[in-house]
């Protein structure tokens, strides 16, 4: 009997972090290894239905990187660089929106419903209700995303989940391809969301001795670009953290994607696991 | 970082069970030791808020015979006896609401809304909800219940906290008493409930061996009572249990009120703690 | 005929009144004597009823000194007094809540649905919609109230029947007992309602000559409590009007609830009975 | 102050009736002496006024006979009879329709609206919902009733002021003048009134020795029509009482509109002053 | 085959306006030719239920000014002028109102429901939604347009067809008659319509060689009238229009109603057929 | 000016088709040429956004044969035959979605929702909403369509656009491919569709002399089936097409999309172009 009381206590344990989060909605970009191995995909799936069914609002960015060159490399499309950077092309839009929209938004749609939730997928030419203009070549900077269709979608307790191309501006226009990050931290900053989690393939930010830092502010961030810690593809990650909360989302989580229920630790336990920056 | 997977993994194990109870509504007879001990008040006020924040809709129905004696003592109010059976006179029903109604009553309100639920306590007199003709003096028999306005109140996001006192037919008529047993198997049968749940000072319903049935159908029950088995204050609890299986409540519980967290052992964990009754 | 045609214009004299006060929520402070006396309690009952079945909104706030004091007594609890002023200890909050929402409030509830209106009592502690700190021991000093509440159950056509006892701050707290005239005043300021009316023993606010006064400013107020014409038990009671009107409601009126229907007198006949307070 | 009292009771006399109607629609039909003569407009204006605000909801049909003599009088318009009814030409529909939509019906309604209520005045072609066919000529028989645009009306708390002209089946057809009688009976069966009152000139239906009878049964009025009791112009409207009654409405009233208040009178006092015709 | 699909190209031609007016309010001042002639009586007929059924959303304002005379001249009533100007006189008014709202505004009433419409036929009695003082005799000046209660009516997916006259101030008042021009940009201007169009006896305005205008602002309109080229007539129309465009209306027209189905060229097709006023 | 007139003259010749299907839905299956030849794209999108201005509902069920089996092709996966049946394989099926739902459903969504519509793609994973058993390896049966999420799409104003996918039954199936013209014809059923459109490379059914069929029933259908008419691929489609009629859709439509506007002028002109299939 007490082991089964010491159950009821490890549930309860979880009741502020409830509160807390009780009808807010949390953006959570999905991707990495999370998004690949089977035994993270569940984990990932069940963390989600828990938060959906104890009254937490998630809303789903994915990416889709490596599926994509797979397939592109399977077609045989040639990737181009400009200036080190990929140029997609108007072939390579067509795949990556056919990749993120027609296979990894549907698995993930079908994963999250058959376990209980009702997740809708949707990309930006739905309603519109995400535009970009051009950065590079198909790759676009967003230009605005309709907030409201979002929310209705969520208050109808549905969980959006969204493949990160924007619509273009004409009705033969393949639309953009979007960093995933961008665009998880700008719907979270459109859409007022309380919180945004980036999943990642590293234990969060590291310090110089390579030791996780667990909260960061914008000028403790600046200090470590300049000293070089935060650096590489931890950048972009960081920016994109660092909008949203200048936009107004509370904090937000950069945890380790490969960690089993690492969302439901960094959101309904004590500790946390990953690192949190704040405005 | 395995133990706070492990704790993830505890808190999922009750997932299956919020998905079953959630929009559902669990009328909770509560009495006995778990009103008295300080532990036990607290730990059933954030079982309470649990179910509350999971979407699960709590009803609770609560008695208060022990306090009730306490006040008719010390105001030196004598009961009468008629065949054994204690007999309600006017002064002790108007006793018993004031106690009811006045001190246990609010105390269970402000208990849960301090936690952060959102309690409003009533009794059959408000909206005239639950109107009684008498059985023996003052101790009433339930004529009809206004299922209507619990559900109102259930569907505003409240916890109604029930003291079972029943209205007369006379704008000066005290009122009647009810058995709280009965009131709560009624109202989970006029609510439509899925569960109503009776915290005792027992484990459940034992077998000649003294040990625990986990579950017992009607003519189980009809058996045992025979064998004597069932016997004694028992059998008002295993009737009222049976009343609301078969007016359409899912399952009746009969458990042990004196373990800590005993309702949300019941409802969110496999194994259950208790008797369940079925019809 | 003439006589039934006479029946008839009276009716029709209270129209401009009922036109006026038409949707409109009129805040009652209950007490005294109007509280006790059978043919005062059923005279109060059927003028509330009539307000309530042409479309004006009562909201009922009562006291229960006398009766507390009886209960107190007959449990031999000892009242303190502190500087001349009684405190109210923790055993004497208990029964103070005792006696006006378990049997008080409960009675007056009673009174009201059995006449065909739709009552429901509460006290702060109930969505913890009355928040009090301490003033003297468990008297208390209003910190919040929660205006959505009450107007909700204003708009689904509910009469309020309101114990003046709050919210302390803890699960445990036994709360604070609240002046009624000052609940009443504050209730009607937080919900705007358009007028507060005040049962008293006396016919109003009286002139040095005993004259009743049918109109008072807050200047001449000011005036009259200088001169010592309002003193003692009255000086509460026109500072809860006054803090009324100042805080927008449109009127105060202080009427002697001795008179049969002085509600209905007051309200809906062109000279009114009592002493109104204006800003 | 016991003449003020006087007054209040009087009032509260009231209570019981205005609790029956309470919510429930009455039609009128509006005609005779109550039409022309200015101090019985107004008491009927009043009368309306005091039903709306206590809550009771008034549907007006009126008739407009004589006004519409005048003018066609005026314009020389000569009328047909058949068999010794008259027949009402295409010329004449157009006639009565206008003094009956175009004089008679928005004088009763702008005499409702500036004492204060919100009243809406249409014929059977607004939202074309009251179809007929020819009885003789222009002289139509109901054909249908849309009950639904009506109640919305009702719901949204407006008065209908209904002129009883229907629509035919063409954008050029005249429409149909209706028997302002027969208008009533259909409009309250098919809106599910709780009473029709119909305003004579006359006291009621009278006896063999011209005494009121207080109530009658369709048994009662066959055998007083074959007594020939019941003659001449009151059989119509007895038929069009027994018609409503009939047709699910509880009660039919004719009343003498000559008498002031007797609405009122009929409605909201004990005794009432006409006849009132039951199933 | 080819001329088939010429046909779908011209009801795709409209469907840029179509998008344009969607779910736009257009009040239509109906008068002249057009509400006398028969062919375009049908003809304004069907183009109303063409906007009605494509989601847009028309309000009728109509005027009646030669049947009046006929009805004032067979009664024989004398018309008085003072300073040149006809002066309504009581009995005028009345006659007026018989014919606006008895004859024409019913008559187009049902013309547009036999179509298929739901109108409803009102003049500024119903509900006093439009309230005049006098300006000469019982002609009047619009005070006051409840704006909110026409939108409800459009709102609901009701056609609105209002005979301009407007309430006074008691309820034996016979009202105001009010120019229809006046009504109809005063009722634009209330309640934000977004365009106001005018049918007229001319082709629109014309320039000093008595051509047609596309297209006038403010300040042409002033020139124009400066140089008499805007003369007559045509003078208070325009400043009508003017009105309403200084009052938020986008544009206000002035069409000719002497062509067949003027309101669906001027609205649905490219070159329109009279004359814009913008702001 | 009589140019003008005929253009207005064609638009008001759709009304009478506009207002019977005003608010009704209408499935429409889009493939074949309509769906490759740019021009007749455009078309298809302009004809959808008319039906959609003009308030009828439109819901679109697309199919992508070709470009599937061109991109099976480009990546060299084998096609299997059964029984001269082609099976999806696994890896098929995930292709199929991947070009239907990520290239060709975000397509017309795009296409719709920049011309003015508001579209959502989605296919039966989304919310689950349509699941499917297997019939031959993964192209599936229909086992449920969930009517009422599309319903709520549709009385939300939007324009569904469904890929024929269906969800299996566990979190990591990959779903089911289904025929597209069952999917309409089921959908249409569904959901109470009013009509269900199929758009073809024939001008409809033909007869035994090439001659188009303009209306068949279904003993029509069996005699040209036994008689050879009706065969090979046209036998699916008219059975889909009888499917819908015989579970309650008014009728089914099977049109040649290669004529422009071919949908305009199949609902909105009086001869329709193609076959009409009745129950």
């Amino acid at each position: 009997m007490k082991k089964k009381i010491a159950v009821a206590k490890t549930l309860l344990d979880a009741l502020p972090f409830i509160r807390k989060f009780y009808g807010k909605t949390i953006v959570i970009k999905y991707g990495g290894s999370a998004q690949i191995d089977e035994t993270l995909k569940e984990s990932f799936a069940v963390d989600i239905l828990m938060l959906y069914m104890v009254g937490i609002k998630p809303v789903i960015v994915h990416g889709g990187g490596k599926r994509i060159n797979e397939i592109l490399n399977a077609l045989n499309i040639k990737t181009k660089f400009k200036d080190g950077v990929r140029v997609t092309t108007k072939e390579a839009i067509k795949i990556a929106e056919m990749v993120l929209s027609g296979e990894i938004n549907k698995e993930i749609v079908n994963m999250l419903n058959q376990h209980g939730a009702k997740a809708i997928g949707i990309n930006g030419k739905d309603m519109n209700f995400m535009k970009a203009k051009s950065l590079i070549g198909y790759t676009g900077e967003i230009v605005s995303i309709d907030g409201t269709f979002l929310q209705k979608l969520i208050s109808e307790n549905l969980i959006p989940v969204i493949a990160p191309i924007a619509a273009g501006d004409s009705p033969t226009h393949p639309g953009f391809n979007i960093n995933a990050d961008t665009a998880a931290s700008e719907i979270a900053a459109a859409i007022g969301a309380k919180r945004v989690i980036f999943l990642t393939d590293t234990p969060g930010v590291l310090d110089k001795d390579k030791k996780l830092i667990p909260s960061l502010s914008k000028d403790e961030i600046e200090k470590l670009k300049k000293e070089g810690v935060i650096a590489g593809g931890m950048i972009p990650k960081v920016d994109a953290a660092l909008n949203a909360v200048e936009k107004g989302v509370e904090k937000a989580h950069i945890i380790d994607g490969r960690v089993e229920h690492s969302i439901l630790l960094e959101l309904l336990t004590s500790d946390g696991i990953g690192t949190e920056i704040v405005a």
